[in-house]
């Protein structure tokens, strides 16, 4: 068999292992309890590994603020002194089988999304979205969201979750994208269906009516409430597809506002990375272009699996966020097709007359079509302090994939 | 000012209140408690009026159903009999301020959703939507169905509806559009975000927590939970329009499985009829095109402030219930503007760049662009009996809008 023959067929199997993940959130839980080797005095962050030094404004604001969240200091200055000296491990969400949006931040305090992949067994995690201290803000107020998240909403979801013997995600994501959700940055359909599925529930499980009614309020009024559950269903539906020897597919990309980094199948734990690029999009009134930090975020595991920018075409009504027009949105699902290794027969778009979502991103299409994959995303401020600024369109470095292919002929033709 | 600045200048005050309309959801209530006009031993029907002989057989088999609901009848063939005797008055939901989807039929304890029009004060009525009475079907489990909406789900609704103070319409149903509803057979989103709304203030108005789970069960799962009230709200919309001297716009568009009819603004009071078109769509499985009833219901209000139809290229999702391209959907929409007055600045169009729907329909353009309306609408079976068959897209007869012009020619060059 030919090499190409052996990645082809390596390809195949898979983009039948994306297709075949069956996504089911199984709990709410604090990361402490459920994430693999996370331990005290740690924090799990995006993208693939960075140092303190080396860190993003945005990411420094984000670890900071996890240092107050967990006690483990005082005051912001004082949080900054204990990561200079290295007294906090870092270690990348991907490396324990999670991931979080922006900063994405984790400690053991922090309650995650706790979703199983029934087809595999593998479970992955990520933690709740929210508009400030993923983006950096430390502010009380800040942290306060993350407080209310801990000891009210996250409680009272795990126990309705454990108590409906989990949601099936996978039918949910496929009606979502019917309404126009593209599960990165559009989750507005996504997340009133789960919040309706989750309401009778939540009622008969015996948690105080305050605690409910603050939760139904929550979960029904909350645009992003289902961006965390996408991005763990994205993470537990990829983790089967790594290491299938001689597979060229993407199974990870994730940014930590410094570097873009990217992982491949058939290279596993290895990653590839450039600079973090820059987002082109609408800034929120008040912002300037030279506010903006580079691209951030482990959300772009949405896009391996054929959600995000491979769905744009069926999720017009995102562009309100990131810029763009309705054709454009139509050509970015199209592009993503160059370079994938199939269609999903279960994530349709309407406005292509349901044609699947485009899925298994191909480092070789990539290079060899000269066309890096679409990835919608929110903006950080490129200095700590600050919450959300943005939304737009970025494209990774095409350094990453043309490194990582020539990795993969040293390894395969060697 | 000559007849044909007269009328422009009425059709800008027509569109300017379709614009200005503010639909909220006031209440839930028996139709007997808050419909005007409705007697005991009567049912309101859709479309224009219709006798007894001459309804068709989905009609027939809802108003029989009706019969037994009310306790009128004990058996199908004793209420035949009485409608024959003409026992049972007989009137349009329209000649009551109120709308009915299919067959229509609303009795004094058919709970009815109740729309009120804030910026004109005036309110509107619809009943609930279901699958199988509406459709002709007045089996047991058929009535069964609207005796748990009268008993549990209409009754809990209403309660949470005023304790909320009412729930604004016009910003939901603006929502909904950006997530691919059309307001009129495609309303999944709006029915999850209503459901949503209502969630927290369900679970603390004091109702048994019986009674509590079983409507946010039947809320967050109706899928055509929200029609009624788009219904509503289309037709409390539509109703200050009514009379507007010298106006050539559509202000009812109704069906009765027999005659389709319009109504116009300066031609208040009058009907113009011609027999009801056959729909073409997609039919569920078992069904052929010979066991479909012609063209029913009250909903094509929906179409007469720029849903439904006028709303489609913005909601491709609705293609696996009527049948039609993503492209024609889009056509569709851009058609319906040729013959408007304006565009809504409220409802929008993500799939066409957020450009508004098409509103307020004129008879002189559809006469002069020979170009009728489009409606999206769902198929009943020709004979009683019988739940939903299918869906699909309809045109209304040319000869209503002729009739239509010819007599406000008469009315107004006198």
């Amino acid at each position: 068999m030919s090499l190409k023959e052996r990645i082809n067929a390596a390809n195949e199997e898979a983009l039948r292992r994306i297709v075949a993940a069956d996504p089911v959130l199984v709990d709410v839980a604090p990361a402490g309890d459920v994430i693999p080797g996370l331990e005290d005095r740690m924090i799990l962050h995006s993208g693939p590994p960075v140092t303190w030094e080396r860190m993003c404004g945005a990411q420094r604001g984000a670890v900071i603020g996890m240092c107050l969240f967990e006690g483990w200091a005082q005051d912001p200055a004082a949080a900054a002194r204990m990561l200079a000296a290295g007294e906090i491990a870092l270690e990348p969400n991907h490396h324990h089988g999670t991931v979080g949006p922006m900063a994405g931040t984790i400690t053991r305090n922090m309650w995650v999304w706790v979703v199983e992949n029934r087809a595999f067994g593998n479970r992955a995690f990520c933690r709740q979205v929210e508009s400030f201290q993923q983006f950096g803000d430390h502010s009380p107020d800040a942290l306060a969201g993350l407080e209310k998240w801990r000891d009210t909403w996250g409680p009272a979801l795990g126990t309705a979750v454990r108590k409906m013997g989990g949601v099936p995600l996978k039918q949910l994501v496929a009606r979502a994208l019917l309404m126009g959700d593209e599960m990165h940055n559009r989750v507005v359909a996504s997340s009133s269906l789960f919040a309706n599925a989750v309401a009778p529930h939540l009622v008969v499980c015996g948690l105080p009516t305050e605690q409910v009614v603050s939760t139904l309020f929550y979960a029904g009024n909350h645009p992003f409430l289902f961006l965390g559950l996408s991005m763990a269903a994205a993470k537990a539906s990829m983790d089967p597809v790594r290491g299938v020897e001689a597979s060229t597919v993407v199974t990870a990309m994730a940014r930590n506002g410094t570097e873009f980094g990217i992982q491949v199948s058939g290279l596993e734990g290895e990653w590839f990375t450039a600079p973090a690029p820059r987002v082109q999009g609408l800034l929120l009134p008040g912002w300037k272009e030279e506010d903006a930090g580079l691209d951030m975020g482990d959300s772009a595991i949405t896009e391996t699996v054929g959600w995000g920018g491979a769905a744009l075409g069926g999720a017009p009504g995102i562009l309100s966020f990131t810029g763009g027009t309705a054709e454009q949105a139509l050509a970015f699902s199209r592009d993503m097709r160059g370079i994938s290794t199939g269609l999903s027969p279960d994530y349709l778009m309407p406005a292509l007359n349901f044609e699947g979502t485009a899925v298994g991103i191909d480092i070789r299409k990539v290079v060899h079509a000269n066309l890096v994959p679409v990835i919608d995303t929110a903006i950080a401020h490129r200095e700590p302090g600050h919450g959300i600024i943005g939304g737009g369109i970025v494209r990774p470095p095409m350094e990453c994939f043309t490194k990582a292919l020539a990795r993969f002929a040293e390894k395969y033709q060697g």
